[in-house]
């Protein structure tokens, strides 16, 4: 039988712009006491967003934590705690890629580094998707490709998309909605 | 054409247990320039191990991050930055599970959160698995729970599974070896 941990303390040693570094106290089942990293994120959406001819549209852009472009799912942090991510979704999308969708459906949640942060991403499949205006952030630099899913698909088997959220959605919706 | 940033400087503000904690200055393309988190990491490797009636083994461990129990695949940080990953995934799978594998394939390589984390987890597939002893740390906790990939995929779109490189892995290792 698993027994659970008990978290005593978690303080707060520096906070970053997008993320806030925390030491938790611990007690372990077996009674010890130690002390793990945790970061806290305010939460994130991520959305996938599929054209009327089913093609799916994507965002390649610069990260620094990799040190090279990235093709992904469009996303990004709530604005505050208490957005819904469905909202957030819908922004992101708008914001990135210059399309309003007005059915926008939950996938999945994603936490991408269960060991160390609490963030959790809920994914999105967007369709009816209808042109209106890309608004980048100043420091965003992004680029729109468009894929059949079933590309994707071969793209995350030959190990061309690492980004974790965006591998889980494409091999889930093409489960789901594209699997005979 | 999509330009690269370029990073001018990065400092360690805060080093943690595993993980620690960076400042990056960052010239944008527009010649603005902009801090931005990074978490540095030693790298990790994880693994599906395929039992030889072709079920899934994997470990139900209660997650600080998350505050709640979560269903992964056996996975752990390299032992040192120079740690091959798939010596690591063959460590961690006997530590983890008590079995170990000479049929270990890589399957793909997942970057856990891009936004903010230079970390990059190697997934591997385990064939051929042979009982040994499992070995925890000692702060460790972990049960074995033992599935069909059927029911692995139909847990990932049901969302009963959100850990991103157990969701990945499923959905990718489902694809290339058990879909017709």
């Amino acid at each position: 039988m698993l027994k659970e941990f008990q978290r005593i303390n978690r303080r707060k040693v520096y906070q970053g712009a997008i993320i806030d570094f925390c030491k938790d106290d611990i007690i372990t089942p077996k009674g010890k006491q130690v002390e793990w990293d945790y970061l806290e994120h305010k939460g994130a959406a991520a959305v996938l967003p599929v054209l009327d001819d089913g093609k799916i549209i994507l965002v390649r852009q610069w990260r620094n934590a990799i040190d090279r472009f990235a093709l992904e799912i469009p996303a990004g942090g709530k604005d505050g705690i208490d957005e819904p991510t469905k909202e957030c979704a819908a922004r992101e999308l708008e914001e990135e890629t210059g399309y309003r969708s007005d059915n926008i459906e939950f996938l999945q949640s994603i936490v991408p580094a269960i060991a160390y942060s609490g963030e959790v991403i809920d994914v999105y499949v967007a369709k009816n998707l209808k042109k209106t205006e890309q608004s980048l952030d100043p420091d965003e630099e992004i680029e729109l490709e468009i894929y059949p899913i079933e590309e994707l698909v071969e793209m995350v088997l030959k190990n061309e998309i690492n980004d974790s959220k965006t591998a889980a959605a494409i091999m889930t919706y093409y489960y789901k909605y594209c699997h005979k």
